[in-house]
C-alpha cells in the first residue's frame, strides 16, 4: 500500500513553523502498518497544491493533506481539490449546524467567513472536528482520474492546527482506513524504549540473536533520541504475532533493565506511574539542568500526586541556603562534585520530606569547563530511604541537549532504584 | 530562483524523528531571500532517493539534500548521486587526512568503514565538517542533465546530524550561494517578535497602515508560535531597504512594547541580556509551570550571572516551607489566587535576595478546574524593588502549551518592568 503526505503552508517554507505533523502522522500510521513513502511540504499557492496533490494521487492508495481548510483567503485546499476532481461544492447542513453551535456555545455569532467551511465537495465524507470549525474531508477518487491501472485512491484532507488534526486522525481517519484500506494481512508492531545505553551498543547487544527473526520477516528498527533509543519490532502475515513476540522476548532478555517502557511512554510518565502506585514521592534539586527535570516530571498529568517540589539552586548561596550544602564542601570540593551532589540530594529529601530526592550538579557549557571537570561533566545524586548514591557522567553536548540527557539519566537512576533491578547487558 | 529541499531517512517515514532540518534550513535560506518552494522527505532507498533528486534537479536552481553521507550501509546518497550524474568517485586526500586526524585526536584509529567518506564525486566541491567525519558536497550540474532550457543547477549534499549540518550550512553553503547563486537584486528581511498579543489583533493593528508598503513590494508575513507572534518584513530590489525600514517604523509605532526582540532572539535571551547589562538578578517561584520558566531562562548561556534560583513549589507545604506563604492565605483564598501569587513572589525575592522574583500559580489541567477557577487559570506575580504586581490570565490549552504560555507571560511581565514601558496598541 502506498501512502503519501502533503503538508501545505507558506509558513513551513519560510521556516517559521516546525512541521510536527509529519512525525506525528507518520508515527500513527506506521504503527498500524501504513508506512508513508513520501512527504511533501509546499506553500499555500494554487499551483503548488494542485501539482503536489495530482502527483501524489497518481501514485498512492492514500494521500493525506494537512492545512488549507480554514476560512481565510489562503485556505485554498478544499476549493482546489473539488475543482481538480470535478466535484461541485454543496452545503452540508450538519457541518453548518455544527459551526453555528460552536460559536453559540462561546456566546458569539458565527462570522460569515466561517460558513464557507460548510461547503463540502459532492460525495465527500465529512470528518467531525471537535476542537474547531473546519471539518476534515475524505474522498474516494475514481480510477483513471490521475492514476492508471484502474485503481482508486483515497484522499483525506485534515485541518492544520494540531489540536484539531490529532483527534480527527485518531477518531475518524484510522477507523476509516480500517474499513476502506484494510491491511491485506495481519500487521503487528511493538516499540520498546531503552535508556542508559547508546544506539550502537544496543544494536550489538540484540542484533545477532535477532537475525533469525529478521530472516522470518521481522522489520527491525532503531531510533536514537536524546538520551534514549527506541527499538521498533514489526512484522506482517499470519506469523506476525509470533515473530514479534519472539523478538520481544530476545530484546527483553538482552536489554533487561535498560528498557523503561513501551509504545509512546516517556520515562517521566513511567516514574509518575511507578511512584503513584507505591504512594511514594520525589523532590528534585537541580543546578546544571536548571529546572529541566522538574519541568519534564510536571508535564505528566497527575504529577502533583508524587512530585513535591523542585529546587533550582543555580548559585552557591542558594545551594547553602535552600539545601543546607556546607560551605566547606563547596570550598574544598567545588560545586560540581560528588560530595555536593550528595548533600544536595540529602538536603532536598530531608527538607521536603520526600521518599526520594534527585540532585544534579554539573557544567552545561558552553563555557565554565576546567581540565579535570570539562564541559559536560555532571554528578547526579539520589537520596532514598536506605542510602544515597551519586553517579558521575560526561555528556559533552550542546547546552540544551546536555540538560535533557542529564535529566534523563537522573530519572533512570530513580526508576532503577524503584524497580530494584540492575542492567542486564553483559 | 527555485530552491528545493530533499530530506532522506527511513526514520522520518516511520515517525521516529522530528524533521527539524526543514524548519532550520528553510529559515536560514528565507532570511537571505532563497525561499524553498518544495520540501520532500523520503526513505533511505536507492529508488526513492534517485527519483526525488532527479525530479528536484529537473526544476530547481538549487537542490539541498540532507542525510545519507555517513559510513553505514544505509548511507546511499553519495554513491547514488555520483552514479546519476555519471561521475566517478575519487579519493580526496584532504578529506582522508581530516578523517584520520579526527580519530587520532580522540585516541582511536579510524575504522575502515569511515574511509569511504573520503570518496568524492569527481569535480565536487568538498564542504568541511567540523563536528564529524562526513564532508558535505556541492556539485554544479550541467545543463540538460535533468533540466531543460540550458540551465545549470547546484546540488548541495549535507550530513544528517544537526550539529554537523548547521555549522556547515552557515560557514560553507551560504557563502557559496552568495558566489554562485547571488540574488539578482538586493534582498532585505527583518523579523520583529511580539508577545502578549494574539495574531489576529496584531494583524488588525498593523495591516491597514502597512498597505502602502505592501503595494510598494513589501512581503508581509505573520507567524504565531506558542505565546508569541513573529512579524516578517521582506522586500527585493533597489528600494528594499527603504520599504522594510518604513514597514519597521510603522510596526514599531503600532506595536510598541509588545515587541520584545528581533531576528531569532527568544524572550529568555532578551531577559538575560537586559538583566546582565543592569547587573540585576532574578529568582522564580513556580507552581503550575513546574520548572518550565527556570528551564527556559537557564537554556541561555550566561544565565548563571543573573538567575539565582528557582523554587518549584508544587505542594502547599512546599509553598509554606520554602516561600513563607501563609497557611491562612492558602486556606482562605486557595493556592491559585492573587494573594498566594503575591506571597510566593515576595517570599522568593526576600529569601533569595534577588532584584526581581516571578511567581506562577494556576491550574494546568487536564483536571483540577472549578467553575470560578477553570483549567487554564493562572496568577503571575512579580516582586521588584518598588512594588509587587499580580496579573491574572486564562490560558485554556493543553498542559504543555499552558506551561509554555504562562512562562512566556511571566517573562514578558518582567521584561516590561525592566524596560519600564507600557503597551502601545490602542
Amino acid at each position: 500500500m502506498i501512502v503519501e503526505l502533503v503538508n501545505t503552508g507558506s509558513e513551513l517554507m519560510l521556516g517559521r513553523t516546525l512541521n510536527t505533523h509529519q512525525q506525528w502522522i507518520c508515527r500513527q500510521l506506521a504503527d498500524l502498518g501504513y508506512v508513508v513513502s513520501r512527504q511533501v511540504a509546499i506553500p499555500d499557492t494554487a499551483e503548488a497544491i494542485q501539482q503536489a496533490v495530482r502527483e501524489a494521487l497518481s501514485r498512492a492508495d492514500l494521500v493525506i493533506t494537512t492545512g488549507g481548510l480554514g476560512p481565510t483567503s489562503d485556505d485554498l485546499t478544499r476549493d482546489l481539490i473539488a475543482g481538480m476532481l470535478g466535484k461541485k461544492l454543496v452545503e452540508d447542513s450538519a457541518v453548518l449546524a455544527r459551526i453555528q453551535q460552536y460559536f453559540t456555545a462561546r456566546n458569539r455569532t458565527a462570522p460569515s467567513s466561517t460558513l464557507v467551511q460548510a461547503q463540502v465537495p459532492e460525495g465527500a465524507m465529512v470528518l467531525m472536528n471537535r476542537n474547531g470549525t473546519a471539518p476534515g474531508l475524505a474522498i474516494e477518487v475514481a480510477p483513471n482520474t490521475f492514476r492508471a491501472q484502474g485503481k482508486t485512491s483515497w484522499l483525506v484532507m485534515l485541518p492544520g492546527p494540531p489540536r484539531e488534526l490529532r483527534p480527527m486522525l485518531k477518531e475518524s481517519v484510522l477507523p476509516l482506513l480500517d474499513r476502506v484500506l484494510a491491511q491485506a494481512e495481519p500487521f503487528v508492531c511493538r516499540t520498546l524504549r531503552a535508556t542508559g545505553i547508546g544506539e550502537s551498543l544496543l544494536e550489538q547487544a540484540v542484533a545477532p540473536e535477532l537475525s533469525e527473526c529478521v530472516k522470518a520477516g521481522l522489520e527491525l528498527g532503531y531510533c536514537a533520541r536524546i538520551g534514549q533509543v527506541d527499538v521498533r519490532l514489526a512484522a506482517r502475515g499470519l506469523e506476525a504475532d509470533a515473530i514479534v513476540g519472539e523478538a520481544e522476548r530476545i530484546v527483553r532478555g538482552r536489554l533487561g533493565a535498560y528498557l523503561y517502557g513501551e509504545g509512546e511512554e516517556e520515562i517521566e510518565e513511567t516514574l509518575v506511574r511507578l511512584l503513584s502506585a507505591r504512594r511514594e514521592t520525589v523532590a528534585v534539586a537541580e543546578s546544571c539542568t536548571g529546572g529541566c527535570l522538574a519541568h519534564r516530571i510536571t508535564n505528566v498529568p497527575g504529577a502533583s500526586h508524587v512530585f513535591l517540589a523542585g529546587l533550582v539552586t543555580y548559585s552557591n548561596k542558594a545551594k547553602q541556603r535552600l539545601l543546607g550544602v556546607k560551605a566547606t564542601s563547596l570550598a574544598e570540593r567545588g560545586a560540581v562534585s560528588d560530595l555536593v551532589a550528595r548533600e544536595m540530594a540529602e538536603g532536598a529529601r530531608q527538607k521536603l520530606r520526600a521518599t526520594y530526592a534527585l540532585s544534579l550538579t554539573g557544567i552545561a557549557g558552553p563555557s565554565g569547563g576546567v581540565p579535570d571537570k570539562p564541559v559536560g561533566t555532571v554528578f547526579i545524586g539520589l537520596a532514598g530511604p536506605f542510602e544515597t548514591v551519586v553517579e558521575h557522567y560526561l555528556n559533552p553536548f550542546d547546552r540544551e541537549t546536555f540538560k535533557e540527557v542529564c535529566a534523563q539519566q537522573a530519572m533512570e537512576m530513580l526508576r532503577k532504584a524503584i524497580v530494584g533491578r540492575a542492567g542486564a547487558v553483559d
